[in-house]
Parts: C-alpha cells; structure tokens; sequence
C-alpha cells in the first residue's frame, strides 16, 4: 500500500508500531483455535493445517510483542528479525522441512523498503471444518444432514495506517466465514437460489461481520489502520474469489490467463462515491464537492466554464462554475496518486473506523466499503494439469509486474521442477516476489530493466489446481 | 414493452391515445426544424435526410390527430391505416422509391398485438449540423476553428404507458445532442480529457436535458407515460451507441457477434435501486422494503429466519425476519416479470414523471435514470465490409430473438442480395421483424417453430459498416 495513506510512516513510527494484546474475539465465543480448526479425524484433509498469523509460540512472543508474521513461516527469533529488515529485504517462505501448507501451496513474501516500521501484509491458509447448524426452525438436525462440511481457505491481508486491521483479519475473517457457512445445513432448494450463491452471500456476510468486530472493538484494543483483503474458499469443488481492495488474483491456465479479481480504487469507484457524497451531502461536511474536474479550479474561474462529470457520467461536458465547485473534490488524482478525500488510495477493505480527513474531523470510512467482489471458478469444468495455478498477489506485486509476466514466470518456472515436485510452488512464489522486489543497485531495489522495483511489501500465493495437491 | 406497466392498455382506450399539440421546445428557441438540420450545401452530406417522426406533411394531419409514424415511412392516409392495424399487422418500411435514409440505412417496424391502442415505438434517422458556439472565454471564434461539423444519428424509442414521450424524444433528443456538442468546438486537449469523453458526455446530458424538458412540460402539454431510448450517433470516425432501458444493439462483423449494449432492468439494476432505497428510505414510502427475499414473506414468519439479499450482495444470506421486512420488496419478480415497486418492468429511460406506484401517490421516477451506458466502437480500426452491419431493436425483437439468430439472419439475407444493392439492408430489416413477429396461426402469432411470436411493437434500424453508403 506504499503511499496509500498519508500519515501511515509517521503514525507507525510514533506509536511505536507496538500491537495490542489481542484478546478472544466476544463474537466468536466457541471458536476453536485455529490449531483445531481443521477435523482431526477427516480422511480428506491434508496431513498439515497451517496456522494463521495470530497463534505464535511461545518462544516468538518477546519478538510478537512488536510485529508478527504469519505462523506457517515457523520462524526463529532470529529469522524475524531477518524478515523485518528493511536493509536486506530477504525473502520468507515456509520450511522445506515440516508441514507443507495444503494443496502443496506456495507462499513467498519480503518487507517492504523503509515505508513503513514492519511488513504491515498478513497472510492466512487454513483447512476450516463447518459444524452444521440446528435447522433454521429451531428442530434438531437429522442426522442424514451429514457431519458439517470442510473448506480450504487463503487469505492475503494488506495492511495501511498500521499492521492491527491486517493482523485481526488474518486471525478471525475465516471463523466468520465459518459462521456464515453454518446455516448452509438449513438450505433446501429455493427459487433462484442456488447453493453457489449462498456460499457468496455467507462470504459477503463474513466481510461486513469482521468489519462490525473492527469497529466494535478499536477503541479498547487500538485495532490500528486498514486492509486490503483478498481471500479464496474452495468448496464443493468451486473456488471462490473474494477480493476487496487493490489486491489481484488470476489464474494462469495452460498459458491463458483468466482475470478472477478487480481493483477498487478511487478511480474505479468513482461512481459509487459520487453517488454517495450526492445523496448525502452531509458526508462532503461542506469542505469537499461531489464532483470532478480535471484540475482543481481557482476562485478567479467562478462564472467560466469549466469540464466536470459526476456521478452518471462517465464522458465529461461543460459546466459554469459556481461557489461550492471551489471546495476540495471528494475524487481527485490519476493512477497510483488518485485519493478519496485527498487521503486513502483504496475504496474497499475491512477497518479505517478513525480514519479521517487530514486535519479535519470529517470521517472517510463511510464512502469505504467492506463488501467484496465475489468470483467463481468451477474446478470441475476443466480437466487441470499441475501448471495450472491461481496466483494471489497484494499490490507489491502487481505495481511493477503486469499478468503477462507473472505468466511467463509460471511457464518459466514451473517448467524447470518436475511436475510432482512439491516445492515448486514455493520457487515459482520467491520468483515472483523477487522479480518484483528486485535488487539493490544505485541506491534503490531495481529490476533487469533498471525500472525501479516496488518498495512495498510484497506477499505471493500460488494455489496449484491440478497438481500433487490430493484434494477432491 | 409488453407487459412493462401494468395499466398501459387501460390507460391509453380511456384517454383515447390522442397526442396533444407539440410545441415548438422553450429549450431550443434557435434550433432549426428537422428538415433544415442537414447544412445544404455541406458536400459530405447524403442526398436525403430523413425527417423524424414529428414533421408530418399537411397531407396526413386528420390521421395524426390519433397517433403518428416516422415521416421517412412517408405513410399515407391509407398507409398509416394499415400501420395501425392490430389484425394484419404489416410490417412497414421505408419506399423503394424515394430518397433512401443515410448510408442506406434498412428499417423496419409492426405493430403490436393489440396490447396498446398504436404503435409505441418511435423512430428517428438524422443527419445533423452542429454549428460550433463562441469560444467558452466569450471572444470571438477564430475562423481557423472551423465551420462545425456533422453528425450521422440513428434513435429507437420504446414507449410504456402512451406514447407522448417517445414521440418527443424522436423529435428532440437529436437537437439536445446537437447543442452539447457545440462545446466541443471549445475543447482544447486537457489531462485525462479525450475528445472521445467529451462526446459521451455531451450525449449523457443531451439524455438529462431532454428528460428534464419532458418534465417542464409533462403538464401543460401532458407528454404521456415514458420510453426507452437507443441511440446511435457517428461522428469523426467512431460510432456512440447510448442505450437507456432494456433495447438492444449488436454488431455483426464477419459472423462475429460484438455487444454495443446492455439492458437496464430491475434484475441488472438490482444494486443500484436497493442502495437508493437504503440511502433515501422515505422514497420507500413506507410501504416497501429495500431487501430481496425469495418469496413474499408472511405475518406469522416473523421471528423465523430467511433468505435475503440487500445492496450490497450478490450472494443470498439468512436473517431474522422482522416487522419492515413484511412490507412489498423494492424489487420483485424475474426476467420479464422483474418489477420495480411492483410496477414498471425497465429501469433507465426519459418520461415517467407522472409515474406513480398502483392505488398509492408513491412517485416511482427516484429510481429510474435517464442516464444511457455509451459505448464506443472506432470504425477506423477494422476493415468492413458490406456484410458487416449494426442491428438496433426494441425489445418486441429480442424477447423472442437471440444474437446468434440475428447473426444467421444477417448472413442469410445479405448473401441473396448483391453487395451493392442498397435495398438489402431494408430487406434484412424486415426479414428480422417479421422474424419475431411470426405468422398467424392458432389463434396466435406463431413462429416456424411454433412457440409465439412478438405480440409487443417490433422496431429494427439495420445500419451498415461498410456498405455502399459513401460516409467518410
């Protein structure tokens, strides 16, 4: 999120970055610990559950005290403090040795370069066990309403303003998510209504619930910032792609790519914003306009015509420029600079409950939404060979990499490991982290072009989809 | 429209269909009448110009006194008798004979069934001169700028509920567009501003001003009911196709099926009427409720829980019912049947002003745009041929007529004629009408595979890409 928000280096560095003890969450009363979320004794689990970012041991907790990194790593005292080096950037993964994560999951991650004090990206990759509910009537469930179901689920968290919003997501957004999945036992067959759409809805649900536990709970346990979150359930033979921010994930297909997220920014939110500041006029606080112009317009202009467009538009036309058109625009900026607000750069993710405009009370998270954008992918419909992978990136990546490349580095990379090699999915995750952080070289990290690399922090998943993973 | 607004047929035989007299717009005190909107002595120009449906020749007042067809028809009394008949439903097109309409353009249209008392649809095919406006600063025009430029236009307009506003908007739209684009004349190249943005966002507010006139007006020269608006214009090179309610237009290109629009009904809209009704819920009147459920809810569920899905989801999800959730959903039915506050079946259009919900003042306009979606389509970037076409329909076409048949029909008709026969577009025109509509048989119209025909108005503009019309 490297200049996503304003004020997120000198915040960090001034609180300290230090995170709060972090407690039960009250929503989740009987949650299991994600070490026992996964079904001891289900024959079709893998043999590893990874853990999520939350449950460190023991040992790491004087090093936890100022940052965590995700617990699958399994890292060392000393190799956190390697992986929070803005210096040497070096590149984490989990163990060759251990557990390998499920499906054979390759994960890949580096700091960014000074931006901000720790690698504010989380990450999660959990085998997730539903309990069925009691039918919705209030009966007790037949027992021919089977033992509850499993899901496999991924999640890359991408922090601004501070690590807290990231880290809770990383631990809880899954149980939500289980909550939801809970009431698919009650579903009999409805009218429009198919189970691939309820599986949406208690994906979509799971959103908003983490980001009402946000809110809830900021006050008393500082849960600091915001985050991007993109997260993959597979299910029933589908997987679904939940994406909210600026995070992406694709999947590369016998060298096809197939898009599975899309980027809510300013600019591709414009609308929606305008809409909103539109119809409630008391958000824009009289400090900013709900419409757009191509530059910001000077007091000496009141009566010209000026280009503008709002929130129907999406052409531009002329208009005369009145009084309240010399406020601060709600949308303003291009690309990578475009800002909500003058402020946040991303529309959707789950926190920015303080968040304000700079030097004003006026609070931005309203025309913020939590909700993502949900795609699905039938795994059954196409017979997947073991390149085929659906690649996860938080923008690190994807600032200085374009689909075409991440491609050509799974054909690249992929192609040089046999194919039941399970480390190939780890390699193929470093490569792409690598190719994006590149290397240091005349005072900054560049690429082989010597275009400058991204200095963000930069995490990679890479899910096989027919490969050695014994999933069904 | 058929089947769009409930009381339309009712409606219509008690007022007795009758247009009031159209004056001259108070809008567009200087602008020329249809006839003198071609600039003659420009030399590009076609040698025709068709008149919209509005210019009536002396000879047919007696007729027009009840309803009206477009005057390129060029209908006589006789003519726009069998126009009018519900029995034989003849299709109508333009005469052999005469000035063909630009770029031999092909049309084609029938009445419906018998569920409104005339045709509904109106027509407009236009070539317009838009002289350029004194530069924005107000100093003179340099004679360097030019001596404005010209439009080619092509307009469809669906009529719901009478059919005064579709009359009005084949009579003005293209004149508001014109006056938008004298703007341009100012444009000088400005971030991020294309001269293509500029287009768009002159037709966008053409759309908004000629829905605000019809609101002026609805009372003292009562425009009936509304209409929704397909429109095509041309202009230095690309083709603007701006779709508002639920006609469609595709090209065919080498066989090749290209979608120019898409429709606005309240499933596609779905999202965006629910998230006003939430923002703005004293629209809702209190009698309705912004949530989707799959079925009615009843009193004695309260308590129980059920599917739902708000503004933000595109998944279903379970909640507790309670007391507001009894109230009429905002947006009921599928396909065909999809309401808006069980009323009005299309979402985006011009009219409706007087619109209100059945047995109730609630006004329905809040939720309907006049906003059109326009898409782009650049003709310099691909060789055409004379086969290569533009189809336009209302919805009489499409609800009985997939893009693949149309594709086929293209190819069928167009290969039976030479490809400098300029009479072949009209010919696919009709053949495409009389395609939906069928024949009668069984105390219906019939298609050849037995399944109804169209009862609604059919209108089609067949408009060819790289045919004989010598457009530049």
């Amino acid at each position: 999120m490297l200049n996503r928000v304003r004020w997120a280096v000198a915040h960090l560095v001034s609180s300290g970055g230090a995170p709060p003890p972090r407690p039960k969450s009250p929503d989740l009363p009987d949650a299991p610990s994600p070490q026992t979320a996964a079904p001891p004794e289900e024959p079709r689990s893998p043999p590893a559950t990874a853990g999520s970012g939350s449950a460190a041991p023991a040992k790491t907790v004087e090093a936890r005290a100022s940052f965590s990194r995700p617990t699958f790593l399994q890292l060392s005292p000393g190799g956190l403090r390697r992986a929070d080096d803005h210096a040497g950037r070096a590149v984490q993964s989990p163990p060759d040795t251990g557990r390998r994560l499920p499906w054979s999951t390759g994960y890949a991650e580096v700091i960014n370069a000074g931006k901000s004090r720790h690698n504010e990206d989380q990450a999660c990759c959990e085998v997730v066990y539903v309990e069925g509910r009691r039918s919705v009537s209030g009966a007790p469930r037949e027992p021919s309403q089977g033992q509850g179901l499993c899901f496999y689920y991924w999640g890359l968290f991408d922090g601004h303003a501070g690590g807290g919003a990231a880290e809770m997501a990383a631990r809880l957004l899954h149980r939500h998510i289980r909550e939801q999945l809970k009431d698919l036992s009650c579903w009999s067959s409805q009218k429009e209504v198919t189970h691939e759409s309820l599986v949406v809805g208690a994906i979509e649900n799971a959103f908003q619930f983490m980001d009402e536990q946000m809110a809830r709970e900021r006050r008393g346990h500082q849960v600091e910032g915001g985050c991007c979150a993109l997260v993959v359930v597979y299910l029933l033979g589908k997987v679904y792609v939940a994406n909210a921010g600026d995070s992406r994930a694709i999947i590369v297909r016998n060298g096809e790519i197939i898009p599975m997220s899309r980027e809510f920014t300013p600019e591709t939110e414009r609308q929606r914003l305008q809409l909103l500041g539109f119809l409630k006029p008391e958000l824009l606080g009289g400090e900013f306009t709900h419409l757009e112009f191509p530059r910001r317009i000077q007091p000496k202009e009141l009566g010209q015509k000026m280009l503008y467009r709002d929130q129907n538009m999406t052409g531009w036309a002329y208009k005369k420029i009145e009084l309240e058109d010399l406020r601060f625009p709600l949308v303003c900026g291009e690309g990578k600079k475009a800002r909500v607000m003058a402020t946040i750069g991303v529309t959707r993710g789950l926190g920015d409950h303080n968040l304000k405009v700079c030097s004003s009370t006026l609070p931005i998270k309203p025309f913020l939404s939590c909700f993502p954008e949900v795609r699905v992918y039938d795994l059954t419909q196409y017979e997947h060979c073991p390149d085929d992978v659906l690649v996860l990136g938080t923008d690190g990546l994807w600032d200085v990499t374009s689909d075409c490349e991440v491609a050509a580095t799974v054909d690249r990379v992929l192609s040089a490991y046999e194919p039941n090699d399970p480390s190939r999915y780890t390699a193929l995750a470093q490569a792409l982290v690598l190719g994006a952080r590149g290397i240091p070289r005349d005072r900054g990290w560049r690429l082989p072009n010597n275009k400058l690399g991204s200095g963000d922090d930069i995490s990679v998943f890479v899910i096989p989809l027919g490969g050695p993973g014994s999933y069904s």
